[in-house]
């Protein structure tokens, strides 16, 4: 069963070596669509924009595509000119070889920054490659960086009795950070669907999944997340605002959330999920400064990783976040242990919280008792290896 | 010499080991001066504040103190009405030992947050300490938590003919951010100086040398930054805003960039001082933003520990810190050597650049061509010991 990129119907992918990542192995994805795609994708908001990138935003402006080309291993990003015709020359080889038009192909690369892009590679590449329904798995691999496997969901859902799929896959691990960090993400559906309902549906489904996670504060300059749509499941045309736009949106946020927690479970060196509820916060918005401020301090996230139940740092890193709330009335918990209450220490069972910490999913929960509104953030801890895997990145 | 707190005349200190620390070693430190001192603070602005930290910043406010009593090894925060008469009884114990008013002690405490301070403890060591100009160097160690050395710095400067004396020491190491986080810094002088111009003076040099570090970005419950000043020295009062009034802020002020120096390049698990400077940007607050993202940036941080050249990181930080300039004029610098020029890639030498990295101080300059405002931010690299140090700190 394919699970990702080509679970839905018209849709076939491939990942390939190109000899651009210096540790070898696959660093060429493309996927193709059988016919003009509905499309749609969300862009990083660093005002430093990799060229490949804005290649893709380019050409998905006018709602449709055919094909999605990403390399891993370089970012194609602050290269100037050289940048910009590099993006263009991989659009260019990419509909040569499949036989469309090049701004139907939306381009994405990931990678270090300022080095140029061998196209040439990627020419080499793209006259073997052979894409199939088989080949998602490999357009998955393809695409990584840092990631220590690859990540792919997948969900169906019935509409008007004609069964919808969503897929996709994702890479991310370093520089994950609300606001879409160095993670590329693509998805594809053989829904029928409007433009503008395809793109309302996407930018919901990333506000609560991608928007949600961080491993290390970072952004980059480089992330997207892109939509494909075939039509090929022959429902009704799903119109915005409707039930079945709702179905359908639903569909593919269960999808970006299921990628979104293996991105930040995946972060680069980590060892576990970290969940961080913050519950009845006076604003939405307070509760996500500090869900947001927990999420990414690094005294937080070492401590996640050294099993220590220092609920002191979670309060204290709220107590900066900028959020309002009353610090003595708020309670933490991790897991189902309370640590404490009306923001004072409780004399809780040490190995019951550290049974907790040694679960590969931890929660955290900051009530604050102070509101109704709530937040989510995952993350994942902070390890020695961490800072091993960041430290020679380039060299 | 006395290089630190007793430098100025008036002043006597000790530091002992009272068996706070669960590590053993000094945790307990006493300044006094022999005569009603005019004293000012700063204060963190997190709003969950530590009760010792409450009780100084209330002590401090009628302009006056006599003695500053910290410990070590225990936060005195999170703990309720407990607490706070804590931190009241130590003060009262402090008071009572050398013959002053519990409201002229500021008290300070820095450690673990959430567990009872056992001020008994402080009670005993309290009856045998020995107050000297020797002490000064024992206080400065008996304030340290995971510093490595302790941080002392003086300076003179002749105010109508009579050396003015200004010292300190100072502790952090973890938490170090804009804003004062977990540092904790004594001043003293035996500057004659009047309220207001000591507290607008104490509040210049902060701006400038402890608003201007960061470790990890986390602010603690517990930073304050104290000074004293005896008058001793007999110079005409200094007042607001004169010729006088400039000559001493400008010695508190190198006595506090000295120390934030110190405890920038001593964060935890540090290898080396990192200096970023920001130049030419539209507003102070761009190149703020800018400094900030990159000081604070974990990817900028390991590169700098590996010593990777990976300008990248510092563009793709500059590009998400919210500040607004052209990315296609900015030129990038580590040490003397250009990496970045008009945003884009430079051929420069690896090993000149590796060289530069090196140091025990590195020097990240960030030319946006774009402004005139300026802005430095110091701190240092992220190691693996820094994952180590933190991740078992309370177990």
């Amino acid at each position: 069963m394919d699970t990702g990129i080509t679970f839905a119907k018209g849709f076939t992918a491939a990942g390939v070596a190109c000899g651009i990542k210096k540790k070898g192995g696959a660093d060429l994805a493309v996927v193709l669509c059988e016919r003009t795609a509905a499309a749609a994708g969300m862009f990083t908001r660093n005002i430093v924009k990799g060229h490949s990138l804005l290649l893709a935003r380019e050409n998905v402006r006018n709602g449709v595509a055919r094909a999605v080309i990403i390399n891993a291993g370089n970012a194609n990003a602050c290269m100037g000119e050289r940048g910009e015709s590099d993006a263009l020359r991989m659009a260019e080889l990419t509909a040569e070889k499949l036989g469309c038009k090049p701004r139907d192909v939306l381009t994405g690369s990931t990678g270090v920054i300022g080095v140029p892009l061998p196209v040439n590679r990627i020419e080499k590449a793209l006259a073997n490659i052979q894409l199939s329904k088989e080949g998602g798995d490999d357009a998955a691999r393809a695409i990584m960086t840092t990631d220590t496997y690859a990540k792919q969901a997948a969900e169906s859902v019935f509409i008007g009795g004609r069964e919808v799929r969503v897929g996709g896959m994702a890479k991310g691990s370093g520089m994950i950070h609300p606001n879409m960090a160095t993670l590329i993400v693509v998805i594809t559906t053989d829904a029928d669907i409007r433009r503008k309902a395809l793109k309302s549906a996407l930018k919901t489904a990333v506000d609560c999944s991608f928007n949600r996670i961080t491993v290390d504060g970072d952004m980059s300059v480089c992330d997207q997340v892109l939509i494909m749509a075939s039509g090929l499941a022959e429902n009704t045309p799903i119109v915005y605002k409707t039930r079945n736009f709702k179905l359908f949106a639903n569909a593919l946020k269960k999808v970006c959330v299921k990628l979104a927690k293996m991105l930040a479970a995946d972060g680069e060196g980590a060892t576990k999920l970290v969940t961080i509820n913050v519950k009845n916060a006076r604003t939405g918005k307070d509760a996500q400064k500090i869900a947001g401020a927990i999420a990414n301090s690094p005294l937080c996230k070492t401590a996640a990783f050294g099993n220590d139940a220092n609920w002191g740092r979670l309060l204290s890193a709220a107590g900066r976040s900028g959020a309002k709330f009353n610090p003595s009335s708020v309670d933490i918990f991790i897991g189902s242990v309370q640590v404490c209450k009306n923001g004072g220490g409780l004399l809780f069972d040490e190995k019951e919280a550290l049974r907790e910490l040694k679960q590969k999913e931890v929660v955290y929960t900051i009530d604050l008792n102070d509101g109704k509104k709530s937040q989510t953030m995952w993350t994942c801890d902070f390890s020695t290896d961490y800072v091993r895997i960041n430290a020679d990145y380039r060299t």
